[in-house]
This record gives structure tokens, sequence and C-alpha cells, in this order.
């Protein structure tokens, strides 16, 4: 693969017409933003893997509902972030906060399958939402600061 | 038309497997998903109208930010609140505080085109914005007690 | 419930700015935008309950990922729908055969395990299907003639 | 950044459980996954770009338009193909189409608006809806032959 989701992500925020009164740090952002879309990937990946676990599909159905609320939950954090025209920051900060506690809960549960139960997806999957739950906090932070 | 989505919603909740483990009132969690998929259907057509009024375009920028962070929203919120196998408060609590943010913003701003340059679908936006914001107070009402 | 969620959109499309110019018949218009969120909302729910089936979950491995597609297709269709400003005629055309093939594949499936597993809820989205596939094809009808 | 999508993509398409059975090259369909989960991000930031554009968002209304339905339809297509468990081919085949017809019609949108006005946020966003167009012709190609 030639293109790379991150740099076409980060030439697009740098050409925003509005991105000189972001209230964000804009490499912050922009991990942040694509922490979101790979999560919402391979969550919606992972969620699909537990069901075609045939023999486990029963143990993993906590698994694929958090993966899918933590799928649906990051495809919108990151599409509110891309937004830079006239952002409203509570929107926003709620918003972060729901997609942390998504990832934390979901990461805490692939973690436990990929630990007991060596399930490979469930460890990739549990990266990504560490991912973004760590990209998350650290945007929150700097809100706050 | 001859159906309706909250009478087709309102039968598949009461026939759901999982459903007299639910933490939710029924009737509470039956009006909120419909706010939500309500919300998220006015919330789009808004911000295209918005974008639709050629003249008044430029100052309807922050509403049709709002409407589109607020159909988002709402769409991931209605999705995580109709999943009824296993339900994650600490998720279900956070994307519930995220949509209340949303709608009140997007709320107070479409009753603001309304009031002051007679807007007629910022005032049926509105509408479904307060509707849906407080369905979500209700439901978080709910958990705390 | 005292709203409506067609009600609240046959208002919203009426006072819509470019509504004039719609290359659509307007009640076919409204139908189909509401069958398409009502799908989208009873296939989330359905793949949900299909998991929640302890016993038979196994079986309805196929259910459950055709209510994903349908769920995922008839959000992005309603919406691509609701915009009413400067319509594509060549999405919409595509878009629409896309919700067509996705509701007809999971009426079918859902039909089929109401029929021969008494599935309650899936009775109820094979109805829901079906609307959205006919709403789906009296719209092309309309466009191709 | 030290992570990125396409890779974690290609680790967990590897570990699937039903990933022998995939109708699809493996390399075409991480490629394609991975360009529509760009182009669904990349458009979401154009069509926000094009309403920032304050002295030019009239002229860029068709763009806004596009680039919104063009967001959603990948953003499905992208969720549609990752699922790899009992795929349908009839819907999968009909959502890549209208993929293809977003893909074209935003990209020679924005390529107008990059050559012509200089919008660099739209020339980005072109090579990005160029990109997923080309791989969803390649994953329709490998289908039928």
């Amino acid at each position: 693969m030639t293109q790379n989701a991150s740099f076409a992500l980060s030439r697009m925020l740098q050409t925003h017409p509005q991105i000189s009164k972001s209230p964000f740090d804009l490499d912050a952002l922009t991990e942040c933003i694509d922490a979101c879309f790979e999560c919402a990937q391979i969550c919606t990946s992972c969620a699909d893997a537990c069901l075609g676990e045939t023999e486990h599909a029963g143990h993993l159905m906590h698994c694929i509902r958090l993966n899918s609320d933590c799928a649906d939950i990051c495809t919108t954090t990151g599409r509110v972030l891309v937004r830079q025209t006239q952002p409203e920051m509570a929107v926003i900060r709620a918003q972060l906060q729901a997609c942390l506690a998504a990832c934390k809960a979901c990461g805490d549960e692939c973690q436990g399958h990929a630990e007991k139960m060596d399930m490979k997806h469930c460890a990739i999957c549990a990266e990504s939402c560490r991912r973004c739950e760590q990209a998350c906090q650290k945007m929150l932070d700097g809100l706050s600061t």
C-alpha cells in the first residue's frame, strides 16, 4: 500500500481553512482521529471474528456486544473530532469520555480472551482499544489545562 | 403510512430473549431509542436544509456543524441502547451523557434560528432535539436511583 | 408516545428550501426514508436478539451477519435520501439498489427463522425488511420512468 | 505514530477464523477496506473544510453534499467488507457498486475545485476518492471472473 490514512489526514487538517482557530494540539488531534477510525475498523472485525468462532461464540457474546458498541462509538467520535469548523467543546468532551469508556470496557474484555483463550484477534483488538483509550485521555487532559 | 417505527420497536424489544434481565424501564427505553433515531433523521435533514438556504448558509455554519454531530451521536446512542444482550452500564451512561450534550447544544442553536430567522426546519429540529434530550435525561435519572 | 418520526420527517421535508427541485415524489420519498430508518433500528435489534438466543446462536450466525449489514446499509441509504440539496442520481440509484439487495437477503433469512424456528423477533424484522425493500423498489421504479 | 491502521487490519484478517473460506483475494480485500475507511475519514474532513471556506461555501454546496454521501457510503462499505463470516455476495457486490459511484462523483467534483479554485483539501480528497474507486473496481473485477 502506497498511501497511508494518517498521512492523508495530516495533510487534510493542515489545509483546513479554520485549523488556526482549533483549540486542540494538532499532533494529538491527528493521532486521536486516526486511533478512533482504526479502533472502529478493528472492533467491527473482532465482533465478526468472534461470531465466526463457532465453538466458542457462546463465551464471546459479551465481547461481540462490547465490540459492536465500541465500533459505533469510535466511528462517531472520529467524525466529531474531524470537524474543525466551529467546534462545541461540551459535546466534544462528553463524546471523548464515552469513547474512553467504550475503549476501556472493550479493551479489558478482549485482553481477557487473548490471555485465557489465546484469541489472537482479541489480542490485536485490545491493542487498538488501548491506543484509542490513551489518545482520548490525552485529548481530555489537553482540554482541562 | 400503515406501519410505525415505535410500534415495530416496541414489539421487537418485548420478544428479545434477554429483555427480562434489562436494567431499564421498558417504556422509557423504547421512548429513548425512538427519540434517538428520530433525532438522527431530523438533524441529518436540518443540516442539509440549512446548506440549501443559499442566502443564509453562512449564518447557519454553526448549525450545520451541530446538526452533523448530533445526527452521528444520536445514531450511535440509539444503536447502543437497542442492544439488550449483556449491556455495559459505564459505556451506556457515558454515551447517554454525550447524547444529552449534543441534543442540548443543537436544540439551543436551532431554537435561536427558528425565533430570529423564522427557519421552520430549525423549529422542527429543535423539537426533536428537546424530545431526545428529555428522553436521555429520564434514562440517566432511572440509572442513578 | 405523542410524537411520530414520520410526522416530523414529513414536516421537515415540506419546509426544506430545495424541495421544489426534488426529482422524487414526496410521499414515496418520505415513506422510503422512514422505512430505511425503521429497518436500520429493527435489524440492529434483531442482530442483538439473535446473539442473545444462547441455545440457538450458532444457527443464527448468518442471520446476525445479514442483520448487521442491513442495519448499516439502511442507515446510510436513509441519510443519503434525506439530503435534498443537489442530489446526484447515479449515487442515489446505486445506493437504493444496494439497500434493496440487503433488505431482500435479510428478509428472506429472517422469514426462514420465523417459520422454521418460531423466532418472533425474526418475524418482526422480516416485516421491516419487506417494507423497506418495497419502498426502495418503488423509488427505483419512479426514477426509471 | 507507531501504529498503522493497515497493519492492524492485515493482522486482524489473517487471524480471522473464517478467512480460509473468503471468496476474496486477501491483499485486494485489505486494500479495499483500508481505502474505504480512509475515504470516509477524508470526505468527512473535506465536507467540513468546504463548510469552513466562508467566502466560497456557496460554490461548494454540491461538494459538501457529495462528500457527506461518500463518507456515509464508504463507512458502510468498509464495515460490510470487514465482515468475513458467511458473506452474502449479492449484497457485497451491490454495495461495492454504490461505493464506486459515490467515489467517482465525489472525486470528479473535488478534482474540479482543486483545479479551478486551488482548493488544497479538495485535491487531497480527490486522491482518496480515486484510490477507493480503484480498489472497489478491483474487487468487482475479482468477483466477476
